[in-house]
């Protein structure tokens, strides 16, 4: 167990998933500010980190194999705000897969002209598909199996991109028999929608009017969100462990996952299955 | 035309390609410290740009919508040495497509569990190929097509990863097809190889002992390769235009493709075809 200096605990043997998704573009400066110093600081889960933002069905990916808090990468993130709907974020502590870039998330993949994207946290036994066609891992990790599992069951179910309440179901459905095979907490997101899977540990916030003052859990930093948001505005933030101590973060079930779209939960499922 | 306010001249309605293939990791600061200029600066490509490295089978690729002349990113890009063996960089002229991210080069797909990308420079007419199954664009660029078309191609030829000797001439039949539709200067790797194809415009250095002091075209700087390399070290660099003005830049003819690999060229193909 590694002790936080601020307040809480963090697993020494787990990575950090953070996720963002909002009604109009937002930065992720403040949350991503916590976030890394559990590269190093906060957390020792220094073997690499990552982070994705969709821009109008556009991509940017910045992925490095030195830790979080150190990284010239992470400072350039941290300090130029990127304006996005869906962001996600990962920290890695190395179970499968030597320390590289090629093991970092979160992966991306093209499908139905679209990209994808996934980060995991978890640990998955004896799971070993076959790879046929396009799709196949370029890494040695559980988590990017997973991904290339999950497109390629999708791409061969449905050739043509199906309308969201037609692919929630079947995304569902693949994550949940991917949870089988052992911890698979994930977020996935393909510009549309960012999907939260939850095996023991994920939560989230939605930050609308009236917004709060934050603080994080992992720097004495604060924030008064009133002063730079518009009354409109809405914004859900996803992690493993909540980044703020003064906020009320919503633990999942465990098989519990949510769709997030427009910075609020829109659909739920309870081991891929959605309840009536 | 623009003119260059050091020496040379840059074509106003075109895109910038550099590429870089070395026997050991080398960071690209100086060649790119030139290169960026163009974006804004000593060119007026100001529609995005992007570059992409390649590191152990992973690859990280940084991408812009704003000019690189001024972008936060290319200043990273600029001070962070990243160490590689074949790196892809691009500024864009907008022809087709939006000025958007989903728009920038180099693109990135995944294929026989390898990253593939792609940057080019030209204007292709009328290539509109179907597209069934992955490999689908994701903007609207003459550029993503082809990369998506050629990606296809391979993989509908051969399932699984073939030999380079069977590999190349295949690639560069595919890549002769579609220059047949226009201008198509461009650049791939999957980090293997590094190939370059010249519609019109491409030269090529290659830096080896005795190691020269070059100047670039488009700053005032200077820079001692033999102070910072060994004996062992060579590196091709491959430009739609020479980056130093007291090289000699070796240009491409019309038709011609070269496949660089630790740093020199290895093979070469003319309209598709291997000379005897």
């Amino acid at each position: 167990m590694v002790a936080c200096p601020f307040r809480g605990f963090f697993w020494s043997i787990m990575c950090q998933l953070l996720g963002m998704n909002s009604n109009v573009p937002t930065d992720i400066c403040f949350s991503f500010d916590g976030f890394r110093r559990r590269g190093g600081v906060t957390g020792e889960h220094k073997d690499g980190w990552g982070i994705a933002f969709f821009e109008e069905g556009g991509c940017r990916t910045f992925i490095d194999a030195h830790p979080a808090c150190t990284s010239p990468i992470a400072d350039l993130v941290k300090h130029y705000p990127i304006h996005s709907h869906h962001v996600i974020a990962h920290i890695r502590k190395a179970t499968q897969g030597k320390i590289a870039l090629r093991n970092c998330h979160p992966f991306t993949r093209e499908l139905w002209g679209q990209y994808w994207m996934l980060a995991h946290n978890g640990d998955l036994k004896n799971f070993c598909p076959e790879f046929v066609g396009p799709y196949q891992p370029v890494g040695e990790t559980d988590s990017e199996r997973a991904f290339c599992y999950i497109l390629q069951q999708l791409q061969q179910r449905c050739p043509y991109r199906p309308s969201l309440p037609l692919l929630l179901p079947v995304l569902a459905e693949l994550v949940n028999t991917v949870a089988q095979y052992g911890v698979f907490n994930c977020l996935i997101s393909n510009g549309d929608f960012l999907f939260a899977h939850c095996s023991d540990r994920l939560c989230y916030v939605v930050r609308q009017q009236p917004f709060p003052t934050a603080h994080l859990v992992d720097a004495d930093l604060t924030i008064d969100f009133s002063a730079v948001t518009t009354a409109q505005d809405r914004v859900a933030v996803i992690a493993t462990q909540a980044l703020t101590d003064n906020e009320s973060w919503l633990p999942l079930q465990p098989g519990e996952a949510v769709v997030f779209r427009d910075g609020e939960p829109i659909q739920k499922f309870l081991r891929g299955i959605s309840p009536k």
